[in-house]
Order: C-alpha cells, then sequence, then structure tokens
C-alpha cells in the first residue's frame, strides 16, 4: 500500500522527481558522504503528510528534523540553496550573497536565555557549507561602513550556545546601516517580535532583504543597490519580515513589514512600516506561509480577513 | 540491494531529503495533479547514475525525460525553479522575472530547419507554469524600447513547430536593445553557436542574463539596472553564454562570453568578449558544467587547459 502510494506520488510528481534528482546531483557535488563538513546542510523530517518514508536516521538528526519542520510548519517561501541550522532555516541568494529568506519558531521557551549562554562568545564566521565562490567573508564589511546585520536574531535564540553561535554565520547577515536602523530601530522591531511570543503560543517570522525599484530622473524605474567587498555583497535597499502569530485556539494573525535600509526616528509607529503581504512576495520572488491560503488567516496587518 | 542503496542514499543525502521533500512541497502547491495544466513542469529522467528508481511513465513522458539529461548531461548551474520544455531547459528567477539560464543541446541534426517549421506562426506568450506575481506580460514590454529577446535562440529549434514555439513563452525572454545587440550582434553570436555545429557532434549552450556592478562617482560599487513594466521586468546589464563543444574524440572545449546589453559594432570580434567562465560563475551565483571538474577541460576560451 505505502509502495503503491510511493509510486502514485512518483507518477503524479514531476517537480518532485526533479527536485529528487537535484537532491541527488547536489548531493554528489557538495557532501561527499560527509555530511559533518557541512553543518548547514538541510535535515527534513516529514514537513508534508505525503512524504512517503521516515528515514531512520540518529537521534540527534531526528530531533533536528523534527525542529526543522516545525519551524516550516507553514510553507518554505523557495526552495533555492536551503540550509538548515539548530533554530533557523534560511535560503541563500548565491548572486547578491545575502540570504534570500530565514525563518524562524519562536516559543515563550526558545526566546528564554538559558543563563550558560554568552553571546559575547560569539564570532561572525564565514557559512563554510556555501561554495567558495559565493560565501561573504568578515573582510567583505570592513570599512564598508555597515553594520553586519543580523536575519535570524541573536536575541531569539539564547536557549542554547549553539543556537546563538550559528546566528553569526555570515550566511545570515546582511550589510545594514548601522546608527538609526541596526542598532536601533531594526533591534526595536526584532524586540517586538520576540514580545508577540507573550500573546500568541507561536510565532513564525520570515526575515530577508528587498532590493526595490525608485524612479528615475528620467521616469524610468531602477533598481540600484551598493555592494560591498571582494566578493560584491549586495547592500539591500529595504528588509522585510513577515510574521505569524499561532494563538491559542488556533486563529492566525499575520503581520508583513517593509523598512527601508536607513537610519529611522525612533518615534516613527512602526505601523507606518505595515505593507501588504502580496506587495513583498512580488517584489522578493518569494510566496509566505503558503501552505495556509491567505483566506484562512483571521487578520493581516491588524484587520480582521 | 536495491533497497539497501536506496535506504543508504538517504542517510547520507541531506539535501537529497530537503529537495524530495521541496519537491513534494511543489507539487502539492502548483501540480495539483493535473501536469497538463503546467506544460513547462520538469520532467527528468536518469540524471545521475545513483537515481534508485526508474519512473514508468508514457513513452512521450519518457522521450521527454531523456531529451532532458541529455541536455543537462554536464550539470544543473542551480536548481531553483527548473523547467523543462521539448527542447531547452530554463531557471526562472522569480525576484527579475527573467530566467537565472537557459539550457541547450545542439547537433547538426537538431540545427536543421525542418520545411514544415514556420517561425511567422510563432506567437510570444506568458508563460502559464510561473506563478502570476511572478509571470513576465507582453503588457511589460510594450513601450519599454526593448526588444523581445530570446536566451533560447529560436533558430537553434527549427527541427520541429512546438520546438520553436516553446522558445516564444515569456519566461526564454529577456529584454535586450534592439538595434545593434538583439537584432545584430548576439543574432551574430547566435549564428556562430549554431556554427559549431560544424565542428562538433555536441554542443551545450548556456545562456542567461548579468547584472553587474559599476563603480559610482563616490568610488563605490553599485549594481544598477532599469525594470520595466507593471511587473517590473529587469533588463539585465549583461548577458552571458558558455558553450561547450565535444569533440568526435570525445574532447571538450569550453568558450565563456559576456556582452553588454548595449550596442555593439558588427566589426567587434568576438573574442574582446571572452572572459574567464568563473568571473561569470562568481557574477551570476551559477555553476557552469559542474559534472565535469574544469582541470578536464581539454580547452577553456581556445587556450589548451
Amino acid at each position: 500500500m505505502a509502495r503503491l502510494m510511493f509510486k502514485k506520488f512518483i507518477f503524479t510528481s514531476g517537480f518532485g522527481v526533479s527536485c529528487f534528482c537535484g537532491g541527488i546531483y547536489f548531493q554528489r557535488k557538495f557532501i561527499t558522504n560527509d555530511i559533518q563538513k557541512y553543518p548547514a546542510l538541510p535535515i527534513f523530517g516529514t514537513v508534508s503528510a505525503a512524504t512517503p518514508f521516515t528515514p531512520q536516521i540518529s537521534d540527534t538528526k531526528t530531533s533536528m528534523a523534527n525542529r526543522i519542520s516545525q519551524i516550516m510548519k507553514y510553507g518554505f517561501p523557495s526552495l533555492d540553496n536551503v540550509r538548515s541550522f539548530e533554530d533557523y532555516v534560511l535560503s541563500y541568494d548565491r548572486r547578491n550573497k545575502v540570504a534570500h529568506w530565514v525563518f524562524e519558531h519562536l516559543t515563550p521557551e526558545t526566546v528564554k536565555r538559558n543563563s550558560d549562554v554568552d553571546r559575547s562568545k560569539c564570532e561572525f564566521k564565514p557559512d563554510e557549507s556555501i561554495h567558495p565562490f559565493f560565501r561573504s567573508q568578515n573582510s567583505d564589511y570592513k570599512g564598508s561602513g555597515y553594520d553586519r546585520g543580523h536575519l535570524a536574531a541573536a536575541g531569539n535564540h539564547k536557549a542554547h550556545q549553539k543556537h546563538v553561535e550559528e546566528t553569526f554565520f555570515l550566511s545570515n547577515i546582511a550589510p545594514q546601516v548601522a546608527v538609526g536602523f541596526n542598532r536601533d530601530y531594526w533591534n526595536s522591531l526584532e524586540k517586538y517580535v520576540r514580545k508577540m511570543t507573550k500573546v500568541y503560543k507561536n510565532v513564525y517570522c520570515c526575515t530577508g532583504p528587498l532590493y526595490l525599484p525608485k524612479k528615475g530622473s528620467d521616469g524610468k524605474n531602477y533598481v540600484n543597490y551598493e555592494v560591498i567587498g571582494k566578493n560584491f555583497v549586495a547592500v539591500p535597499t529595504h528588509f522585510y519580515k513577515v510574521i505569524v502569530g499561532e494563538t491559542d485556539n488556533g486563529q492566525l494573525h499575520m503581520e508583513s513589514y517593509c523598512l527601508p535600509n536607513a537610519p529611522i526616528s525612533s518615534d516613527t509607529p512602526l505601523t507606518s512600516f505595515m505593507v501588504p503581504p502580496e506587495s513583498i512576495e512580488r517584489a522578493s520572488g518569494l510566496l509566505f506561509f503558503d501552505n495556509v491560503s491567505r483566506g484562512k488567516l483571521h487578520k493581516i496587518n491588524g484587520k480582521s480577513n
């Protein structure tokens, strides 16, 4: 029966086959039977009920796979160069040398700080799981004037030292304006997301960069962004956060923000950066929380849906 | 034994599992058991010798799968939103609404024109296999001043009417400067690639856009490109072609070109646009002909390797 279902799945799933073959291809190229060398390679559990097998992997891997499927419960925004860490998942943009998205799942437990955890011991480090051609380096940021800004916030992963350390991989970092943004307004937004765990039992947060067009003096639209360092790491014009809070009775509330990578006065209300999630989707090429039809969200940006 | 190998594969292949799960996810979201609705979704044959099963698909699908594995013999440059057509394969960039790459396999037979084939019957059409948020439209190009330039050249697919028609999907099109480029120099490059089939029994051609940085007046580097239409279709600053010719005795010769999306005088020698393949890889985020180690290519850009 299971075999039949498996066959049925294969027949109906052209894309499944392609990704599977792609997986084999990628595995043969980059993993070379030594998964330990690539700590950030994704290991997934039963993301979909249709998964036709349960790999008998070690306990640690099973628990990691379970954690990843928790984080990604409501869908992958895209499937390009996905990397999974112990407490967050990211998709890497090899052209821009910045992630497409990072995904986190916060609960009152996961955001609590374990007294053994010490952020000051963490160091920004290149992500060795990324091919050297596409890997950003600390030297790219040096002298650029930009901060190494976290996408998955360090402060969201204080339950274990390894969790917070993994947020310092440069694949989770983007060039951010320091004063007035990374150290100030962006930091407040991160605190706000953590505080959502006081209202919601589960908070899902997707964060990433945007490269938005602007009208030029000739009336045409242009995308224009700086690139820094020898690896030409892209400086996003904006950053987004699309957040879903799950209430005790299973209601889903979405909030979706787009902030310029620029100093923002601390008295600007956060609501002024709320935008329809669709506009972030169109600009980023991603689809957020795609396992839930948009009509089933009870609230979007504070309004009943 | 096969089962054992299959298990072994699963255990060692974190990324394979992820892509497989991704495949399931994507399949459930977009294919909805009706593959006919999405003519461009990829169907692959045995891309890798490690593939642990042979799907029993219909003859047409088997022959298409075989063709795709022929085209992609030397590796996928990336695995993001791959679409396969009967005679070429592409990866779509949902953010820029232009392909990342298109891949073709030319032989003396495939480039021969069948007398029944009539290019004038072809019409540019939106690719319905792309989500509406990310799908470019003819209206995006209208009044932009740019041509709808083919990535997989129409002239390379004249053996069947369906093949040439499939090159007119807008997912295979990018905004190109008309006079001096699309209608002239780029067209000559396409003819040059077709002529390579007189020297090589197999010609593999990968084509795509680039968005290259330039130094600004402040000494910093910027990526700057126009976007056109309501869907903000990106106008690439450059286009690349990375071509591998296979000789009768199995030697592989690579040529790699990067051309500005601008008028080019017809007397400019093509060799002046030759660049090391690595520089295109770093700029595009792709890896070309990755199934062959670069050291095993007999020639790169005309020089013995």
